[in-house]
């Protein structure tokens, strides 16, 4: 339907991976790249995140203390390298890479962020525990990479960002859930070194039976 | 070893469920029932939780913002009915109910909190989230009853305490995970209403190869 305003990528590609922060630009964005996720996990049915449930439930404490995105957005021309600025996240550039293949954007227009810069792709994460360990954890939720980027290497650099926010913050490890069939998500994270615990079971209490065991207590 | 200080619950037992606030007192207390958890998962080898790690890590936000612990305490007496005094956690007691038969505590002095008043289990949990959801989870990380306890309806108070407290503060959902081979605990939770979501394996990231990960990020 965008198909008037699809932009084309024919010969470098500039990336930048950022902190979610503008309710009003950003979590749209966010929304429908959700939406684009769960489409692709067949999951559609049991989607009920709203981009009024996402505002409220990102920005409740500094970036990474609990659940917090960060989208890539990918464009023509190269990134400004800002400064630092003591951001809880420092955005992650990479300039000016070759590609083999023009890349067609489709839904430019859909995921335009400003001016010839476009969203791609997003993660995920908030911190987790597990009470057996010294140092806590970071959970990635979600990882996505809209469909005409990927094999690019955004998968990777989305990835290895999240590594690095739990490394800079003294974070024990990474840890997430990944579709049994999801073989090739499987073969990308054992590629990046991550181990496989495949002996548990994830189970969820909710709804009327949340209500019925809550009521137990009284 | 405590056999000579060992206590003995013969005709009725009072119980109360609280949350974890003493550094001094109650985390020696949760460092040794997380070992003994440990131990019946036969994951000594892994553990590397401190009382000092425990210290620093649980008491960061209010509670259930972040990781947070509730033990359970045992007692011949009843426990005093405390008033609503706006707690993150009002205490759950249940004073008095009949044992079918005694119980008999060999580890009672390990396990003293106060006089008459001894730890017998714990959970430890952290908030949730899931993309695809409008509302945040409550995780439950671990749940424990020391086994001189086991079989009186513990484990289904602090379950229940868990999903009280998801509810009550508007959450969605309550998630964990159970090793595939414990029977015991998926029969317990299947009866308390719980959904399995089979299709899901669990991956780590962490070491050496975490912080190969993070630098690519640079």
């Amino acid at each position: 339907m965008d198909q008037e305003n699809s932009s084309t990528f024919k010969h470098q590609i500039s990336a930048r991976i950022r902190l979610v922060t503008d309710p009003n630009n950003d979590i749209p964005h966010l929304h429908k790249l959700i939406t684009q996720m769960a489409n692709y996990h067949n999951l559609t049915e049991y989607l009920t995140v709203t981009e009024t449930s996402l505002s409220n439930t990102l920005f409740k404490s500094p970036p990474f203390h609990s659940f917090t995105a960060l989208i890539l957005e990918v464009s023509p021309n190269p990134f400004p390298i800002t400064p630092h600025k003591d951001l809880s996240f420092n955005p992650i550039i990479k300039n000016n890479f070759n590609l083999k293949a023009p890349v067609l954007d489709p839904q430019s227009n859909t995921f335009r962020s400003e001016n010839d810069v476009y969203v791609a792709g997003h993660v995920l994460v908030f911190p987790s525990y597990n009470g057996f360990f010294e140092k806590p954890g970071l959970n990635m939720d979600q990882i996505f990479v809209r469909k005409c980027y990927r094999g690019l290497g955004f998968g990777k650099m989305l990835f290895s960002a999240v590594a690095s926010v739990a490394a800079s913050m003294g974070m024990g490890m990474v840890d997430w859930l990944v579709a049994d069939w999801n073989e090739e998500s499987i073969k990308f994270y054992e590629k990046m070194g991550a181990h496989c615990v495949s002996d548990y079971r994830l189970y969820k209490l909710y709804g009327e039976k949340l209500q019925q065991c809550a009521n137990i207590s009284g």
